[in-house]
Parts: C-alpha cells; sequence; structure tokens
C-alpha cells in the first residue's frame, strides 16, 4: 500500500524530475502553501521559478477536534509552481498522478472551473478543482495577480490536497486512518495534536492575547516595510494573518474587522510585493529571466486546387468553464461568419462547436479563391489643381492620361482603377482565422506562456485545414497544423488528420462527442437508462445542471452510483444541494418526486466504470457523512441556543449583530401584520435561528431550509417552522415564495429591514458592484407583496420607513427616498420583463409601493383597454387635463356656473366624487366615473371654457380639474397611450 | 554532483528505510530540530518512535548578512529520532553517509565527545560531534532528560548540518556557492533572505515588540498548560524561544534576564512534557510500548582444562570520552585487581588497556580451578546446653558426634568443618568479571537500550576468553563471546578471537593499537617525522593536548597539512586556540617557537591521507577565514567605538552594565595605584573595550590577547597594551600574571570589583556552584599580590571596601567582613597546597589582605624557625601569654614595679617598643626585640606574678600582656607550633 510519507516521496521525486527545487514549509504557521515565499514572492518578477514543497496548511476554522472524518485543523498541502508555464502543465500534473500509481485513464480525472482569489493577499488566478472520480483532489491554477501585481510571466500553481487523495487511494474513511507511513496510522502519528490544536483554535485561544499580536504583527511588517526588508516584512505579514485566522475561529471577528483587516493585510502585501520586485531588480535577478515564447512563423501556403473545400478551424484549450465554452462557441459563430462576409470568399454553411477543451468551426464549400475584383483609388476632386493631379498620378505610378472619373460620395474625383486578382483560399483564411482566434475573449481572461493572447483558458494547439491543405496561419506564439488532440489518456492523445472534410469523424472515431447536442443526448438518455427500472431522472427540472455537465466532459459516460439509504434522513434539499452544487451528480427520484438512494454522474471518456462509481459513491459519502454529522449535532441544540449564536455573527459593524438583526425584522414583522398572530409571534421569536447550526454555517444555501427542519424537530407547529423557512424566501430570483402570510411577512421585514440598513450605510447599488445584493433584496420585496394580495395595504415605501427607524443608525428621509425610487425603478422593469406596455406600467408605477395593487391596476387595464366606456371615460378625461393649465387647482365657484352643460358636468362630478371610494381601484373608477363621459363631452360642444369673464373662466378650468384628478391618485393618466 | 536537495531527499529515504516516520519541520521558528514536538515531545514516554525530518534551524545569532562563509541565521538540520536505541546506531548512521556517496572507510569519521543540554528546556544528553577530517557534520545524543524528566527508554538522536556537510562534499568555501539543487546556487536561491533576515536579527526587530510578544507567548503556554494541552502550549514555548533569541541578537538581554527566562521555559517545558507524558497515559500510549531488552542467559561453562591461561576481558563500548576512558582504566585495574584477590583463583599479572573503544583486562596464568578449602560453621560456644548443640548439628545435618572444637574471636565454639572443592575458574571469572563490568561507572553516567547498565558510553559487546575457553559471563542483556570489533570501516569489523594468549596480538593485526602509551609514541614520533625537515612539535607544552589525543583514536595516523600564510598574520593565540580546542590539531613552530603555517592532525585508522588532509585543510581555512573576517572587521573599528559596544552588554542586572563595570575597575586601579601613571591612566580608560570586538564575542577565551593586538594596532603605547592585556591575567589558575605594575593593578581592581559587586547582589560562592567564578577572582587576586611584593602596602580587605563603595548598589559591612574571610581561607589553602605548615600559614594568616606580606612572613618564618634567638624569643612570648588572662589590656602603672626583674623587663619593653617600626616584617621584629627574651624569662625566674597586692598584680600582668602584644599583629601567635 502507498502510504501518505512514500506520496509525498514520490511527488516530491516526480517534481524534482520535472526541474523542481525543493524547498521546506514555512517556519510559522499559513493556512495554504502559497503563502510560502517560494510561492507569495517567487511568482513576482520576470526570473523563472520550479518549486515542490509541502506545506502543512493551518485552518483554524475547519478545527473538528479530528472528530470530522474529512475536516483536520491541519492538513497537507503538496505545492507546485511552474514558473513560466511550461505549455503542458496539465500533462505534467497527470504525470505525477500516474507517479502515484493512479491508472489515470481507468478513473474519471477531470479539471473543474474553480477560480482563485485571496482578497487579503490581492492576488487571483483562474484554474481548475481537479476531480479523481468526482473528489477534488487538487487545485490547479494560473496565477495571474499577487500583492496587486500582475505577474508577468504568469506561474501554474498546483496544490495536492494529500490527505484527501491518500484517503481515496487506500480506500479509507476517516483521515485517522491513513497509512501514514509503514505500520502507523495517521491518527496514531497526528490525532493528539488535532484534537489539541482543535481545542485552542475554537475554545481556548486567548481572544485578547491574539487581538495583541495581530497589532504587533501588523506594526513590525509595517516597520520593515519602511526598513525596505520585504522577506522578513512577509513573515508578518503572514503572522497576522494567522493571527486573524485564529480570532475568526474563535468567533471574534466581525464583519467590519475582517473588512479592515483584510484592507490591511492587502496593502502589506502589497507593499511587500512591491519591494521585492524592487529588490529582485536592485541585485539583477539573480535567477535570471525567462524568456518569452517566439511568435510562430507562418509557413507559405502550398498551391490551392481548384475545387471546394471544407474548412476546418479548431481552437484547442485546456478546460473552459460551461459558460465560457458556450459564449465561446457564439462568439466564433458570429465573429468568423462575418470575417469571412468582409472577404470575397464564397462558403457555404458555418457551424461552430464547442466542447470543454476545443472550440470548431466548420465551413462548408469554401471556395479555392477570392473574385476577382477592381479596386478603386481615389484622388483629387475633378478639375483640382493640375499640380495636385499630377502628384496623385506620381504616386499611383501611372501616367495622367490613365486617370478616370468616378462619382464618390456625390463628388467627381478622378480616380485610378486597378484590377486585383483574388487571393487563393489559404491565404485568405489565414488572414479570417488568425483575426478570430485573436478576438476570443471571455468575462475574466487571464494570460499562460503565449506572449500575447488572452482567455478564458490557455490556448494550446490550433488545426486550421482548407481540404487537405493546412491554412498557413499563425497566431502569437501558436502555429496552425493538422494535429488535433483527443482525450489525454487515450493511447495517442494526438491524431494527425487528413482533411478538414474527415476532421469530425476522426474525432468522433477517437470518442469526441464534438456537437454538444449530441452530448446532451448522450446524457439524458444514458442517465435515463441508468435508472429506468428504478426511478426517474428530473430532466426539465435538473435542466440547468444538465447544461452545465454537457460542457463539462467531451465523451460523456453516465454511470450510476447509489448511496446508503441511512442519508434519506437527511432533509432533502441537503441530499441535493450535495449533488447538485458539490459534484454535478443528477438526483434520482420515484415517481412520486422522492429521492432514491442513487445518483448518476457523468464521467469523460472510457473510464472503468466500477472504480469511478466506487470513487464517487466514497465522495458523496464522506460529504454526507460530514452533513450528517453537522446535522445530528445541530438536532442536539435547542433553537434558543442556536439563536443566542447570532450575538457572534456581525451581520456588519455599523448595523450591530445577526442577533440585532433578527430582533429588528421581528418587530417590524409585528408592526406589518394586518392582525396579532401566535405564528408570526413564536416564527419571529426563531427568525434566522439556523444561521447559528453548523450544516448552515458549511453549506449557507440551505438556511430557511434548515431552519424548519430543525424547529419541527424542536416540537413547534408546523406553521411556525414553515414561516421561519419561508422568511428566507425568495433565495435567488424564480424560487419559491413566501405561502403563508407569517412568513410573508417575515420575508418583507428581513429585506426591508436589510435595504433600509444598507442604503443608510453603504449606499444603494450601482452598477454591477452589490456585495450585500440589495437588488436581490428589493426584487424579493416586490414579488412577495405581489404574490399576497392579502398584504396589499402594506406600502411598501411606508415599511422602509418603518424599517429605517428600527435601525440603529440614522435613515435620512432623502435615503429613503431614494430607496423608495430604487424600488419603483425595479419594479418598472420587472413589469416591463414580464411584458406589459410601457406606458401601462409607467401608468400604474405611482403604485410602486404597494405592487400587488400595481398588478392589480395592470390587469383591469388590461381589460379595460378594450373597453369603449373606459377609452371614452378616460378620452374624456384626457381631453380636460390637456385644456387645464398645470397647477390649475382642482376648485371651482359652482354659483357662477350658468350653461346647462357646464351645470350637469358640475353635478355629474359632484355625485360621482360622492360616490368614488378613497381606494377605489380602476374598475370601480370606471364603473362610478363612466358617467362623467357624456357630460364632459357635451360641456366641450356646448361651452366656450376661455370666457371674457375672468371669474367665469376661473370656476370652468377648476370643474375641468376637478375632472381631471378625479382619478389623478390611481393612475398616471399621461404615461397611458390609448 | 550530488545537491543539497538531493542529499536531503538519500537522507531521508536512507532513513525511511529504516523504518523512520517522515514528518515536517515545525511551522514556528525553532533554533534546532530538537525543539520539533516530533523530538521534545516524542522522546517522552514508553512508545517507540522512529522519525526523519528537515528542519531549517532560525539563530538569530548567527547572524552575518550572509557574508560569512560559514554562518547563518537559518541552517538546515536534518534531525533522527531512534527510540529505542536499536543497539548500533553508529554503525546505521555511518550507512547514511554511506547513502551520500562518501567513501567511510577512506575518510577519517570520527566520534569526538560533545555533550548536549538545553537549559532552557531542561534537556541533556550524552554524545559526539561527529567529525569528518576534522568537520563537525553531525550531533550524535543519546538524549536522556527532556523538560526535566528521565527518558525511559533513552532516544538516540542524530542531527546532521546539511550545509556544512555539502560544502564539504562539493569542495566549496562559501554556503552561498552550494549546488542547491541542479543550475542553482544556495545564494540564489537564499541569500537574500539570509541578508534581510540579518538585518532583522542584527539590526531592525523592534525590541519593545518582541518583549511583548515574548511576555504574551508565555501566558498563552501558561494557560495552555493550565488548560491541559500541550500540544499547543509546546508551540508557544517554541515561541517564547524565538522571541527571546531575537531579543539576544539584538543584545537585548541581560545577564539577569536571560536566568529568569531561561528559569520560565525550564519551567513550562517542564509542564508542558509532563502533561504530554500524562495525556499519552490516558490515551492509552497510541504507538505501543518499547519493550526492554530480554536479560542474557549466560550458557554453561565447558568443562575447564588443567593448565592456567590467560583471562582476556574486553568491555567494547562506544567512543568514550578521553577522560573517561583513562579513568574506567584505573577503575578496572583496581576492581578486577580486588575482586580476583577475594577469590582462590591464583593468577599472575593484571593488566588494562584502554582505547576510545574499550577496555580490555589481561590477566596472565589464571589457573583452573580454585583451591580447595575447608570451611568452618560456626555453632554454638563449647558447653552450651546439649539441645542447642542438637540443634545445630540437626540444622547441619551431621551427627552431634562429628562436630569440632575451634577458637573464634578468641572463644571455644563447636564447629562443623565442610570440605569445599574450588570452583572450576570459568565459573569463578563470570561471577568476577560480572561484578567488574556492573561496577563501571563514569562522572556522567548515561542510559541507553540497556535495562540496567549505566555508564559513559554504551557499552556494545563484551569479550570474556580464558585460555581457549569462553567466560560465561552474562550481564544485564549482554552475553560475553569471543567477538571482538576492530574498526568499524574495515572489512570485517567483527573478528573471532581464538584464544586469549593470541587476543591482543588480534587486535593488533587488525590495526587496533590497546596500549595508551604506545599510541602516544606512535603520535608523537609520527607527528616528529611529519615536521622534522621543517619545524618541531612542542611535546612538552602540547602534552595535555597529546594525551588527549591518544584517546581519541584506536590506529593513530598522523598527518601533516597546512594553512594559507597568510592567516599567520591573525593574532598567534587565535591560531592556536583553533587548532588546539577546536580541532585537536597540534601547532607546527620553527626553532625560534615561530608559529609555522601547518599542524599535525591524527586521523583514526588507514584513511586516505590526501582526502583527509584536504578536508582538515578546508576546515582549518574556514575557521581562520571566520577568524580573519572578525579580526579585519574588528581592526577597522576605533578603540572608543569598541569600548562604547561595552554599554549593550550587561554584566548583571543589578551591577550595571560592562562600560560601568569599566569604569570601576579603572577608577579603582586609580586609587589603588601606590603613584600616578600615564600608562595606567590610558589603559583603565581602555580596560575591557575587546569585550566590544567580534572576534572576542566569538572566542571569548581570547579576552586580553585581542585587547593586546587591537591596542598595538591603534598606536596606542607597547605598556598600555600590554596592560590591558594583563588586567585579564590570570585566566586560570596556572595562567601567567601580570608583569606590569599598570596591569596588576587592573588584574586586582577588576577582580575586587567582581567580589564585592557579587557578594553583594548573588552572594559567595558555595558549594559547586559558582557561576561568576568568583572563587577564581579571588584566588586571581592572591596570586597577582603575591606576585608583586612592590604592591605589598595594597591591603586587599581595604580595597574590598573601597570596590564596595563604587558599586552601584550597596555592599554592607558584613558582606564585606565575609568576603575578607572567603579571602582568607582560600590564601590558607593555597598556602596549605603548596606545602608551608598549617600552623604557620594559620600564623600568617591575619595578613590575608596582603598575602605577598604573609608570603615574606612565611619565608622568614621558614628562615627563623631554625633561629635558637627566635624560638627563645617565641617562647618568652608564649610563656607571656599562657599566664595572662585573655581579656587583659596591655598597660601598666610602671611605678608599682619594683622587683629589678620586672623593671629591666619594663625598661627593655619600653626600648623595645620604641624601636620597633610599625611595619616591621619578622626579621625585624626579631631583631629588635629579641632582647626581650632574657628579661622575660628573669622576670618568670624572680618575680611572682599573682602578688597579693592588686595594683601589683595587675602592673605585672600589664607588663607581660604588653609582651604578649608586641608581636600580636605580625603573626597569630598561638597558632605557630615550635
Amino acid at each position: 500500500m502507498l502510504t501518505m510519507q512514500d506520496a509525498l516521496a514520490r511527488l516530491t521525486a516526480y517534481w524534482t524530475d520535472q526541474g523542481c527545487l525543493v524547498v521546506q514549509p514555512m517556519n510559522t504557521e499559513v493556512g495554504a502553501g502559497t503563502l510560502n515565499p517560494a510561492t507569495f514572492l517567487r511568482v513576482l518578477g520576470p526570473e523563472p521559478w520550479r518549486v515542490v514543497y509541502v506545506e502543512p496548511s493551518v485552518r483554524p476554522d475547519d478545527s473538528r477536534y479530528g472528530e470530522n472524518p474529512n475536516r483536520l485543523q491541519t492538513h497537507t498541502q503538496l505545492q507546485v509552481i511552474l514558473k513560466p508555464d511550461p505549455g503542458n502543465p496539465q500533462e505534467l500534473y497527470l504525470g505525477s498522478l500516474t507517479a502515484l500509481g493512479i491508472d489515470v485513464a481507468a478513473h474519471d480525472v477531470r479539471f473543474v472551473e474553480d477560480n482563485w482569489a485571496s482578497p487579503a493577499l490581492g492576488a487571483w488566478g483562474l484554474g481548475w478543482e481537479v476531480w479523481l472520480d468526482g473528489l477534488e483532489i487538487t487545485q490547479f491554477t494560473y496565477f495571474q495577480q499577487a500583492g496587486g501585481i500582475n505577474l508577468d510571466p504568469p506561474s501554474v500553481e498546483i496544490t495536492y490536497g494529500i490527505e484527501r487523495i491518500i484517503m481515496a487511494l487506500q480506500g479509507v474513511t476517516h483521515f485517522k486512518d491513513i497509512a501514514y507511513a509503514g505500520g502507523v496510522s495517521y491518527g496514531e502519528v497526528f490525532g493528539q495534536a488535532e484534537y489539541e490544536m482543535s481545542r485552542y483554535y475554537l475554545d481556548d485561544a486567548d481572544v485578547a492575547t491574539n487581538r495583541q499580536l495581530l497589532e504587533l504583527y501588523a506594526a513590525e511588517a509595517q516597520r520593515l516595510i519602511d526598513e525596505g526588508l520585504p522577506v522578513p516584512a512577509h513573515t508578518y505579514v503572514l503572522k497576522c494573518s494567522h493571527a486573524f485566522n485564529v480570532l475568526d475561529s474563535r468567533g471574534a471577528v466581525s464583519t467590519a474587522d475582517r473588512a479592515a483587516e483584510f484592507a490591511r493585510m492587502r496593502r502589506l502585501a502589497g507593499d511587500v510585493a512591491r519591494l521585492w520586485m524592487a529588490r529582485r531588480d536592485e541585485l539583477g535577478h539573480p535567477l535570471g529571466l525567462v524568456s518569452p515564447l517566439p511568435p510562430a512563423a507562418a509557413f507559405e501556403a502550398a498551391p490551392a486546387g481548384d475545387t471546394p473545400r471544407t474548412l476546418v478551424f479548431e481552437v484547442g484549450t485546456e478546460e473552459m468553464p460551461p459558460s465560457e465554452a458556450r459564449a465561446a462557441r457564439a462568439h466564433v459563430q458570429r465573429e468568423l461568419t462575418e470575417r469571412l462576409g468582409g472577404t470575397r470568399l464564397a462558403h457555404g454553411d458555418v457551424r461552430v462547436h464547442a466542447t470543454p477543451r476545443r472550440l470548431i468551426a466548420v465551413v462548408t464549400e469554401v471556395v479555392a479563391r477570392e473574385q476577382d475584383h477592381v479596386r478603386t483609388v481615389k484622388g483629387p476632386k475633378a478639375g483640382a489643381p493640375a499640380k495636385a493631379v499630377e502628384g496623385f498620378a506620381r504616386s499611383q505610378g501611372v501616367p495622367v492620361e490613365s486617370l478616370e472619373t468616378a462619382e464618390l460620395n456625390g463628388v467627381q474625383h478622378l480616380v485610378v482603377r486597378r484590377p486585383e486578382a483574388g487571393r487563393a483560399a489559404p491565404a485568405v483564411l489565414a488572414d479570417v482565422l488568425a483575426r478570430v482566434a485573436g478576438s476570443l475573449r471571455s468575462a475574466k481572461n487571464m494570460r499562460w506562456n503565449d506572449p500575447q493572447l488572452a482567455f478564458t483558458r490557455p490556448i494550446r494547439w490550433l488545426v486550421a485545414l482548407w481540404g487537405d491543405e493546412v491554412v498557413p496561419l499563425a497566431v502569437s506564439a501558436l502555429l496552425a497544423g493538422r494535429e488535433t488532440r483527443v482525450l489525454r489518456t487515450a493511447a495517442q492523445p494526438a491524431i494527425s488528420v487528413a482533411s478538414a472534410e474527415t476532421f469530425m469523424e476522426t474525432l468522433a472515431v477517437n470518442g469526441i462527442v464534438a456537437d454538444a447536442e449530441d452530448r446532451r443526448e448522450l446524457i439524458v438518455t444514458g442517465a435515463q437508462d441508468l435508472v429506468w427500472n428504478t426511478g426517474r431522472i428530473d430532466v426539465t427540472g435538473e435542466s440547468a445542471l444538465i447544461d452545465q455537465i454537457t460542457y463539462l466532459v467531451e465523451q460523456p459516460t453516465p454511470l450510476l452510483g447509489t448511496f446508503d439509504e441511512k442519508y434519506l434522513e437527511l432533509p432533502a434539499a441537503v441530499l441535493t444541494t450535495v449533488m447538485r452544487k458539490h459534484q454535478r451528480y443528477l438526483p434520482v427520484r420515484d415517481a412520486d418526486g422522492t429521492l432514491l438512494p442513487m445518483f448518476v454522474t457523468v464521467a469523460n471518456g472510457p473510464v472503468d466504470v466500477e472504480r469511478v462509481r466506487t470513487g464517487n459513491e466514497a465522495v458523496l459519502r464522506a460529504r454526507y457523512e460530514d452533513a450528517a454529522f453537522f446535522y445530528r449535532a445541530d438536532r442536539q441544540i435547542p433553537l434558543a441556543a442556536m439563536r443566542d449564536k447570532l450575538q457572534r455573527l456581525t451581520f456588519t459593524d455599523k448595523l450591530g449583530s445577526m442577533a440585532d438583526r433578527a430582533a429588528r425584522i421581528a418587530e417590524l414583522a409585528g408592526s406589518l401584520a394586518p392582525r396579532p398572530s401566535a405564528t408570526l409571534e413564536r416564527a419571529a421569536q426563531l427568525v434566522k435561528f439556523d444561521l447559528g447550526s453548523q450544516l448552515v454555517t458549511e453549506m449557507t444555501s440551505l438556511a430557511g431550509v434548515m431552519a424548519r427542519d430543525y424547529a419541527l424537530n424542536a416540537g413547534e407547529t408546523p406553521a411556525v417552522a414553515q414561516a421561519v423557512y419561508e422568511a428566507e424566501l425568495p433565495r435567488s430570483a424564480g424560487d419559491d415564495l413566501p405561502a403563508s402570510v407569517p412568513g410573508a411577512l417575515l420575508s418583507l421585514a428581513d429585506r426591508l429591514d436589510l435595504v433600509a440598513g444598507l442604503a443608510a450605510t453603504v449606499g444603494l447599488p450601482t452598477g454591477s458592484s452589490d456585495p450585500f445584493a440589495v437588488r436581490r433584496a428589493v426584487l424579493g420585496l416586490l414579488a412577495v407583496h405581489r404574490a399576497h394580495p392579502e398584504l396589499t395595504g402594506i406600502d411598501l415605501t411606508a415599511a422602509l420607513a418603518a424599517a429605517g427607524a428600527l435601525q440603529p443608525v440614522e435613515v435620512p428621509a432623502a435615503v429613503l427616498a431614494d430607496a423608495g425610487e430604487f424600488l419603483a425603478k425595479r419594479l418598472e422593469q420587472v413589469l416591463v420583463e414580464e411584458g406589459h406596455p410601457v406606458d401601462r406600467v409607467r401608468a400604474v408605477l405611482p403604485h410602486a409601493g404597494r405592487p400587488s395593487f400595481a398588478d392589480l391596476l395592470l390587469a383591469q387595464l388590461g381589460r379595460l383597454i378594450a373597453d369603449p366606456q373606459f377609452l371614452a371615460l378616460a378620452e374624456a378625461i384626457q381631453r380636460a387635463r390637456r385644456i387645464v393649465p398645470d397647477g390649475t387647482p382642482a376648485g371651482y365657484d359652482p354659483a357662477v356656473l350658468k350653461e346647462p352643460a357646464e351645470v350637469t358636468l358640475h353635478e355629474t362630478v359632484q355625485a360621482v366624487r360622492a360616490e368614488l371610494p378613497a381606494d377605489a381601484d380602476l374598475s370601480r373608477f370606471t364603473t362610478v366615473a363612466g358617467p362623467l363621459t357624456t357630460p364632459v363631452n357635451a360641456f366641450f360642444d356646448d361651452v366656450f371654457v376661455m370666457a371674457d369673464d375672468p371669474a367665469l373662466r376661473a370656476a370652468r378650468l377648476g370643474l375641468l380639474a376637478t375632472v381631471r384628478d378625479l382619478g389623478a391618485g390611481l393612475l398616471d393618466w399621461p404615461q397611458l397611450r390609448l
């Protein structure tokens, strides 16, 4: 059996064989190998660096007294840095797995998008977590920035999670059972330290001491920066970081502390990084300089034949994130079509495919040459001085006599006409494809060893074939050829392709399913086939997940795994969250939709199904065991005790703890309630209590779900349990909404509190920056209100003011006004997106504070808009509005009205006013105010409003203004286009 | 070429093959691998443990900005712990060198005594530094105690100094030039960190911050101990230790701080160790228990022949320290002779030999059997009651009739006589040798894997042969045999010996020179032969060193090395100190005694002389380079600047800095001087300045020597330079004494200041504890005073008071009195040891404050004691003393004296008093007071002292008291035995 220490030795030996130095772990506590100066400092600057080292990584937060089978306060990382990117780091990495004795062809080894950022270090990179049969065993990152400095060249960082790898290889389910060395288990060697250090980090570390340490370390780091000594300064930054982590695991860090501390560490780390760069410059870069890759030189195109041929263009990449692969596919489709359109090269269909590792464009019937054409070179205007004309002719190398005249933009110009032969297809295509390749961009671009390119992941190869010929394409350091790559684990991972026409077939023969729809089909039918006799896959419900999986594999191999039935005792949301979010597994359900103890995962390529199944089952078991561990522990704890923990969770520095926030929500919900409710009262006491549970701490997306479960378990009524659950709804756009009134009230109160508090302290979101998800909260407010017409009496604008009054900070009226406006804008957006005509939406927007009422009005408008009575009434009112100058008050002296039409109108207006209820909706208004139409129209027919007598004129205008204002509170009438 | 990282990998692989676990370095700064819990905690308790790990060891004090070729603030240790002792750890260790590619037979690999103790950890062990051609490459220790707890079983600790080993193997002279990995030098990888961390430790670490850190760490350690968590507590003890080291390297630790901090750390470390043991007990010793070695079972002795044969008894050990080997040799000689004497086994000579690895006793002509003899069993007295007689006979199993009578201690007893056959020699010898082996002890004993034995180093084998036969000897787990061991590097390291008679020859054939005199001869003549045509070895002067070397090798192979002549510019004391103390090399001089650039070292066994020479030369070069580095640096610094550094060196917390002390010495020396002296004045300004130099900081034994050198270099007069040198004399018993008066005055002042200050603060030494060497200082005072009769006017007692008055603390009169008494006791001891009769010594002891005067008196006494005139005078004075009661004042009324004899005496006394000078010595006294003899004797003949008349009696007694007191200040007359 490969022991853990053997594994470390083998990996170290493997990487030293690849030219890596070996250094020692950092001699101060670090949370990850990245913090070791052998990474953090060495990735900076232009010097090459290859290193491998072991790093015991201390995560106080992961302390579990050694009881959790998969979580340790100190775990062992093996860290590799390759600087510059050697061009084949993934292949080298797979070689290291082979060195460990892992048959990478039999197992399902996958590169699954996982980007990395350390705000405290001003560092980030793009890359993957590497999965071995569903188990994350390695973090693989192209390091892009450290200390706020762009890394040039970027480094490849490979971080192995040794305990996990070994547990998988040894088939043990608790880290303590790892065979650390011959005859000695991990638990025997490290068990006591694991327990005791957990005790320290969770229970016994002195908070005041660690705070003092943090300050002393930070001051020393700053002093050393001022002295120009980056190496010791860095050490003190690391000590800061650890002291901070200790405080954090002791629950002694508020959100404000955290933000301030991160800012300080980021500043210090940035200073250290800049100093280091400067010092290395001064020292003349003792390790030398990285030479950039030379640009590729395109060869001469072979003479093109005559017959139209297919064009294939393949951009080979390392594993793209699914969303990026899809976006790139669309981009290439558009870009290539456009660029080809810009040539005179006739061609057939353009089809583009994407897999995680490639973008393929296939263009049929690309002719051999561009059409010949005549180019017109514009000269001076006709009749220009002779000198100018001569000059033009000379510059074009033609005699003046040969100049012609042509109308360009309506003006006569002298021109030269030059017949140009169309270029051969390969040359044209080389230009086009170079531009397409160079135009590839993603939402978040990275750099690798290429001197010019930037994309979501490295581009490693190009295939460009026109028929049998290679298109003479060079893009930065890449030269296109006829060699494509198939699965890395194939016997022959690189394949020469005979011609563009056989390209897709060649891929297919080698197992690559290039077409996404084909892959999706394989996944869906494969999954269904696997479960047909026991259950079913909710293909519709899991559609987003299936889409994602489609772009995670090139050769989908669905396989069925099972898990122990006992885990079905866990809430279904826990089970599915783990399956979907963490593992990309498809849940399997029975006919009633109840979860079955099985899952479908989709491996990539012709793996050894038994092994991969076993591996994935072990991963799921470990995750469920983890969850079950927390679940059992949580259910032992009284709800009140859990809720007490909220006092230790800071919401924001100015807005107090989560306990403060929960209290505000409770009070606000009570004040919004139309009538007293025992359910609401109790639910309000409990609201958010599950944030104090271990399971929700681990899986925050389960907030509310666990509250309901724990509440029921603790003997609360189903209504109370439902309300505390619903308080968290909706968690995202399209999520369920609270069904019960207490739930809705709590949900509203929650969001009102959030919006009012943050608007006053952090400000309302602008652009895409919305760290506290205020926008989502506002959308939630609208959705909940709209779902509960019985709460239509609640005016959210007023409720925001009430929420503001409960904040520990002052919420000025101007802020509330802004918040109200923000809410109205969101409502307008939502309603328009739902398909309501903009004019109607704007017409009901005065009721943004009561969106369910706005809904009602919109619905009525939808009906009434076809009702002649309403239209006539609306038109009559509009007529009144149009003639009355703005600002005319709705009042008049009826005594001066004499004409019968005006008297009739006066009387009708009085009658309508008397009958119209204050809270009338549009139907009611139409009914009540309908009788106005005729008198209004009669008034306009019979009465001259602008009488000479000012008193009479005033009375007539006042009468019309009264008509105008009858429905003023109901709709923004001028918005309405009838 | 073997790179450093290859070497680490090979050593790690070698030791894992020996069953060692690999763990990671400690993730907090440690000064040595010993501090890693994988050593410090794991050596405690009964669980087995084998581990290998790399430990970057941080020694702030060794910071040199990366400039010194051999000294680094962080060096790399590779640490191995073997628990229990596997029985052959040295052989395993040699195997590891072989694994590194070192030909241990060609090189000179030696185990040179070096014991280890860490007062701060309450830890110690016995062992060696391992030399590779004179270079210390490894620390090899049998760990005996940690945290104040005896280790049972003890562990073997092997600590490789990797940089040194690699420098030697790669033949580079600066650590930066080490090939760390292929194509990358150590300097390229670590150079910047070395510089910057040096800056931190030497210049930039904030003292106040580190003091605070120290206190916070200590408090946290204590809290964690109270919480019962040894693992995190240990971490904080380590952090304490590092913070302390940083303060120390910043020169911010006073002697008192140091003592207090060590005491605290020792206490904390002890608590941690006890807690750990208790926790491991509670956990049921997860790694199991070490099984002790079973006792060896002795076989049956073969039937002995008839002829007398030689006995050989060899105790095979690991390398004993020279002094212990010599002592053990004497012990075995004595013990074996005595024990054999206690048997009835006739035998010839007993001769004992010792080498570093064995004790051999050879006893010639040991007869085959003990003589037969008759044992007498004592019964009741003759004539006892019949019952008692019968009982005795019954108990002896004989009839009453067979009882005989014998006189025992002069009383007639009934006895039984039992003839007993002598036992065969093997059985007798087995008993005797077991006792001899079991009696082996040393000044400092250690334990190893043997369950019972304890000795200076492990005993690994026993040979016991009587003629051809193995003596059936078992001692604890060891069984004697006929197999001896020769050089470990021999082709056949274990040799079977045919018989006792051929034992010595067998050893000799295999190269072992068992006899110390033979080895000494080989060394001396070998060394002389090597240098005969160029220089000479000062065999007499280097006698102690040669004695030591004699016990460092079993097969002396002297070889000549040279060093660069440029180093001869260094002071000779520097050169010889390095050669003798650090390297055990014999210096080579020319006919005038001037050092030549060469040395003789004595390798062990048939090494490859060229390689070993080269290696030793490199070591010496490195050491001289080190010294030259400091020497050059020191000579750049003005003397005043060096002296200013004394302000940063604390003498003791209560007695101020070294600068304060030097100022006191200067003032005191001036006040003691009989007359003003420009030399003294200048020397006093400089005194002790070289303690501020780097070279003296490194090699404290050069204090004074360097002062003279640097003073001359700075242009001081030779007399001043000599005086600052002499101020430090004598540095040990038998050392040179100051020759000049200024030197003597400074030397006295130095020692007076030390004694007065420490007596008042720390107390005078009692027993063997004398951390500040007050006893040596007092002996120095006496020696210097005695060497300078021209300073006889200085009374050390008075001078102590003067020194006391200059202290920053009050020195009470009682303390001064105690110090005076302490000084007198030392003088008495010294004089008696010099062979002076005790009575005379005691007689002159009143002059202990002026020891040179005491010397004068003693010399005079020595002469006068044979002088009848003196004897008569002394006798006369004694007569007077005897008759006068104690306390009788020396005064009388001459008027009442009437008798001629008394009048004559009165007149003579008056005359003597008038003539006797106040500072008379004994000769003068005898001359002046000589005339008293006759009148005194006449007085006693003629006058009845105890007259009835009280006035007369008083006058007569007063007259005699006056006689008594005439020489009272000169000698303590009653002490004198005439």
